[in-house]
C-alpha cells in the first residue's frame, strides 16, 4: 500500500506516491497558478496518479500546503496562492478521489517535521524542531512525539517572531518578524543594506534586488566576498540567537534546518551555531542540543513530509 | 483518598491534604532553610501529615520546586534553596513515606499549570499557558492536554527567553532575560531605573531597594504616583511583547497569570493586553486568546498544583 503526498507551493505543486519506508516510487509536478480553481488542480494530480496506480494501492493522501490548517484541512489566509482564503482543500481531495479514501493537511513546515521524523534525522525523537528556510521561515515542533497544533492549528510560525521592534516590514502585517531576516528573501534584504553600509567592492553590486538568488549569494562568498560572507554572519548572529529562545521554550533534543539557504551549509550553520550557543541560558548548555541539517534530499523531502501525514494520521 | 501536595519555595515549604476536587483538608508550612538536610524537610512534613491523616488515606504525594525536573525527581541547581545540585527529592519522599506509595515532582510553574487545568480557569483546556509572577517568571506551557517538558525536561523556562541582548544580568548568567523585567524583582529594578531618569517626585523615592515591595508600589500607583504608574506601563509593555512571541509558539487559547505581581491587577494586566495585540501576529487576531487571572487563590494554587500532579500521574 501507498501513501500520496502532496506538496502546494506558490510556483510548484509537488505530488506522488511513496511507501512506508519512504522509497518514493512516483514523482512529478504541476504550476500552481495554472489553475484558477484549486479543483481543477486536483483533478490533474489525481488523473494523472490513477493512470499509474491502482485506487486500491492507496491508502489515503497527505497535503503540506503553506498556513494548512490540521483541524478543519483548509489552507487559510494563503499568502502566495491564487485561490480564496479557507479553501476546503483536504475534502476536495476526498471528493476527487472517492472510494472512501481519507485525505489530510497540515501546513509545510509541519509536514516537513513529520518526515524528518520518519525518514530523516530525527528518528525516534520525541522533541525536536524543524525549521525550513525558503520564501519564509518554517517550522515544525515535536513534543511527546507529536506535532505542536494549539488550539486554532496555527502554533509554530516561528517566522514571526519577533526579533526588533524597530525592524523590517514584514508581509503578515507586523515589523521585525524573524523571516524578515532569516530567510531566502531576508539575506536578500541584508545583502541590500550591507551593500548601503559598506564601501568595499562586492559581486553583489552587479545584481538588482529582484534578480539576486540564494545560489548566486553562496558562490559569492564562496569567493571570500565580503558581503555575501558578512550577509551570512548577520542572518547567522540573528537567527542563532532567537534559537536560543526556541529551545527554552521546548527543550528539543535537536534543531534541524532545511530549504533553499539551508543549502549554503557553514556559511550559515557556522555563525548561527555560535551565536546559538553565546545566547543559550546556560541550563541549557552542555546537553547536546544542536542545530543541525535536516537527514532528507531537498528533492525528496516536501513529498516525504507529505506522505508521511498518511502514516502518522490515517493508519 | 488524598493527594499530598508539597511547594517548595526559597522561604517557605507548604504543604497539605487536597482531594480530587480540590478541596483543601489541610495545609501548614515550614522554614525552608531550618532543614541543612532536605531529608530533614521532607521527615517534619511527614510527621505531622501522618498524625493527621492515615497512610491508607494517601493515595500519593506530589511536589513542585524552583528547577524541579519531572524526569529525574530532582531539583537541578536549585536558585534559592539551601542544598546541593541535583537533590533527589521525589526518592527521598518516597524513602520517607514507605508503603509503595509514590511521589512526582515538577517545577512550581508547570504544577501551577495543572493546578489550573484542574481547580482553576483552564478546565477542559488542551492548551494554555500560565506564567507565575514571583522573584522570579516561570512558566508551565500545555499542548495536547499535558505540559511540554522537551528532551530534558526544562521546557517553559519563558522568563529566561530575550528581551535585549543590551538588557539586564540575570541571574541565570545570560542578559536581558524577560524575568529582569516581568518580575517582583524585575519591576522594582524598574522603578529605580526610572527613579533615575525622571524628576516627578514620588513615593518611591523614600524607600530603598531591598526595601520596596510589590504591594508598596502597587499601593503608590492606586494613588496615583507617576513612578509606579510608568513602571507598571513599562512592565506590562515588554510583558505583552512577549507574550505575543508566546502565542506564536504554542497557539494557546488562554494565557492565565498568577502570583505576588499579579495582584496588581488592572495596572499591570491592562498594559499587558495593550503590548500583547498591538505586536500579535495579525493571523492570530480576534480568536479569543486572552490575558486573564488565574482561577486560584493565591493561598491554594501551591497546594493545588503539587496535589494535582497525584490525580494526573500517580492514578
Amino acid at each position: 500500500m501507498y501513501a500520496v503526498g502532496i506538496d502546494i507551493g506558490g510556483t510548484n505543486t509537488k505530488y506522488g506516491i511513496a511507501d512506508k519506508e519512504g522509497h518514493i516510487h512516483f514523482q512529478s509536478r504541476v504550476k500552481t497558478r495554472k489553475y484558477t480553481d484549486y479543483m481543477d488542480l486536483i483533478r490533474a494530480i489525481f488523473d494523472d496518479l490513477l493512470e499509474r496506480y491502482s485506487i486500491d494501492d492507496i491508502l489515503g493522501v497527505g497535503v503540506g500546503a503553506p498556513n494548512g490548517n490540521f483541524y478543519n484541512g483548509s489552507i487559510e489566509f494563503p499568502p502566495n496562492l491564487p485561490w480564496p482564503e479557507l479553501t476546503r482543500f483536504a475534502e476536495g481531495v476526498e471528493q476527487v478521489i472517492g472510494h472512501n479514501k481519507k485525505c489530510t493537511l497540515t501546513n509545510d513546515a509541519n509536514a516537513a517535521a513529520l518526515g524528518e521524523m520518519y525518514y530523516g534525522n530525527a528518528k525516534g525523537m520525541d522533541a525536536f524542531v524543524v525549521i525550513t528556510l525558503g520564501t519564509g521561515l518554517g517550522a515544525g515542533v515535536v513534543t511527546h512525539g507529536d506535532l505542536i497544533y494549539g488550539k486554532h492549528g496555527l502554533a509554530g510560525e516561528l517566522g514571526h517572531t519577533l526579533v526588533s521592534i524597530h525592524g523590517r516590514d514584514c508581509a503578515c502585517g507586523k515589523v521585525g518578524c524573524l523571516e524578515t531576516y532569516v530567510s531566502a528573501t531576508g539575506i536578500r534584504r541584508t545583502i541590500y543594506k550591507l551593500l548601503a553600509d559598506h564601501l568595499e567592492p562586492s559581486l553583489l553590486r552587479g545584481v538588482s534586488f529582484d534578480d539576486l538568488s540564494t545560489r548566486f549569494i553562496t558562490e559569492a562568498a564562496e569567493k571570500g566576498d565580503f558581503i555575501a560572507l558578512e550577509a551570512f554572519r548577520y542572518t547567522g548572529n540573528i537567527l542563532g540567537m532567537k534559537l536560543s529562545d526556541f529551545i527554552i521554550h521546548t527543550n528539543p533534543e535537536k534543531i534541524f534546518m532545511m530549504g533553499g539557504l539551508a543549502r549554503a551549509g557553514e556559511f550559515l550553520f557556522k555563525p548561527a551555531r555560535e551565536s546559538m550557543e553565546k545566547h543559550l541560558m546556560p541550563l541549557f548548555k552542555n546537553r547536546g542540543i544542536e542545530l543541525l541539517p535536516s537527514g532528507l534530499k531537498d528533492d525528496d523531502a516536501p513529498i516525504l513530509g507529505a506522505s508521511s501525514l498518511v502514516w502518522k494520521y490515517l493508519v
